[in-house]
């Protein structure tokens, strides 16, 4: 799955700044991919970049319209319908995250059949993978693991990307869920696999590469949530990382959408250790990475202080102080 | 899913009993159910039950076409498609655990519907699930797990059920792959269930029961199997097991189809409780059922004796001894 960039990334008439949550993580981490937004009538979100047209956007080079806003109740906004088929018009494919289909709109569908444009709908990829294979790949990895769903594991991966690249260290992020396919131009929504394809789907995701070469895998889910575990296994499993990184929400007591209690870091190591071992005997814990938002500066900075010393291992808030101390490690530890 | 009952058994053109397996296991498994078989010219394999044609099937209450074995290839074969048709046209449903779907050859679709008849795909479900939810459920679950693929998990999950029922205990065999479908009548296939909604439709295949009542869920796949670990390890979470029976085959060295060392049974028992405690704190293994048919009697005897001795849990071959030793613990260490 592979999106044409550079993006116009569209807004629609979102409502305030948090329904285009998706449009600000690509412009973030993405913005020489961003060369403007397209907002309609009444959108109260702004990334702060050009407002072109789809022919403006065609002319400076634009491949692709990105939804990078949520509609209401997840629906397709009948509003937008003008808008994207003047995108594919213009010779725009566009690219969705959401759970309603593009295709299943007759309009939108003639349009990109009309303009032999795609409609690129990263939750309902037909892409078939081989059942895992298990055996080790050249090159390294790393997976962002969490303590719960949502605790930061995408934004983790892009930042330790980030840093890496910034050290000019030899770095690729790995994109596993819609938001990340979106902001990485290509992934696997490892969610939407068929359950027997999990590990296959992985291993094609981070293929073997060269010595020096680290795949940032975007973790999912968590080992410990009664919901999502099997997807969790079987991408540690295919993704046989050399290192992984735990993802936490210290306010958190139980998980998302269950009455399970929040897994603790120490558990969540020593099973991700226990299940990842299979593919990737050499696996091993190379930091915390702990969402401070929810405490005051002095609160947060002890937290972390406390878990460096009570794991011996780096930790941090990617947000909030950065992920320098775990790159740190990574590039005196591993073989460049 | 739900496949009506009795059953008229298609052999088609079987070129040896190995190919009619399927057949062979409904027969063995659900006698009651298998009114008759159907044949074709050329057909090798004999199920030992009355050859009917589908209009005789249908005047002896038959509701269902099963088929029973495999094509060459595992295409459908056009050999067998006027004889499909005829089923359908005599007002049978088909049911078939083969992945070429019956709904891809334009007579049999237009059959099925011209009788208002099923096509019952059981590898291509449309069944849709919630997500998991780890609430701990009423009555008693017990999962045959492995430490590889195919080590008799579906087989010794159908002795467990029949010797618990000669007994008068309340149990009922729970299906998770295409085979185990066919004999049970209903189930889930879990391998083909989209990743996210593993644990959500194993939970939904072993429901809240009376306090006295086992489901006993076909495993599939290995905690420890580098391709289907995420399917075993949402199974276990979703059926939330009370007990476990490891399954293994002590000749093999390596998992199924890859270069991964076979598991260790006391590994099996050890990861299985690790994974499986998050949605049920009590889990225990309660047996071990070792294929021991590559292996002469005495030393079959012997290995079954030191297994038990080993691990202080019954263990047995559940085709050349039987399950009854497991069936005496669980009666007596579970609340009836």
């Amino acid at each position: 799955m592979q999106i044409g960039t550079p993006y116009l990334v569209f807004l629609g008439d979102a409502k305030d700044p948090l329904a285009a949550k998706t449009g600000h993580g690509i412009v973030h981490w993405r913005p020489q991919w961003c060369l403007g937004q397209l907002r309609l009538d009444g959108c109260r979100a702004d990334l702060g970049i050009a407002d072109l047209a789809p022919r403006e956007a065609v002319a400076a080079g634009a491949k692709t319209l990105v939804i990078g806003t949520v509609s209401p109740g997840g629906a397709l906004s009948a509003r937008w319908v003008p808008t994207l088929i003047a995108a594919l018009d213009a010779g725009l494919d566009i690219a969705s995250g959401m759970h309603a289909r593009l295709d299943a709109i007759p309009e939108v569908s003639a349009a990109a059949e009309r303009n032999a444009r795609r409609l690129i709908e990263v939750r309902h990829s037909e892409q078939t993978f081989a059942v895992g294979s298990g055996r080790l790949r050249s090159g390294l990895r790393l997976l962002t693991v969490g303590t719960d769903c949502a605790v930061g594991k995408k934004y983790t991966a892009l930042a330790l990307e980030r840093e890496m690249l910034l050290r000019g260290l030899n770095a690729q992020f790995r994109a596993t869920g819609q938001t990340g396919i979106l902001i990485a131009g290509s992934g696997v929504a490892i969610d939407a696999v068929v359950a027997d394809f999990i590990s296959g789907a992985a291993e094609s995701l981070s293929p073997p590469a060269a010595a020096d070469h680290w795949d940032i895998v975007e973790g999912q889910g968590s080992l410990l949530h009664p919901s999502f575990a099997g997807v969790s296994a079987g991408l540690l499993h295919g993704s046989q990382p050399d290192a992984f990184v735990v993802c936490h929400e210290p306010t958190r007591t139980t998980m998302r959408n269950v009455a399970t209690p929040i897994a603790t870091i120490a558990d969540t190591i020593e099973q991700t250790i226990a299940v990842g071992r299979l593919t990737n005997p050499g696996i091993r814990c190379t930091g915390i990475a702990i969402n401070t938002e929810k405490l005051e500066e002095q609160a947060a900075a002890q937290m972390l202080e406390e878990t460096r010393e009570r794991f011996d291992l780096p930790a941090c808030d990617p947000l909030r102080f950065g992920v320098a101390e775990i790159v740190d490690l990574l590039a005196a530890e591993y073989p460049v």
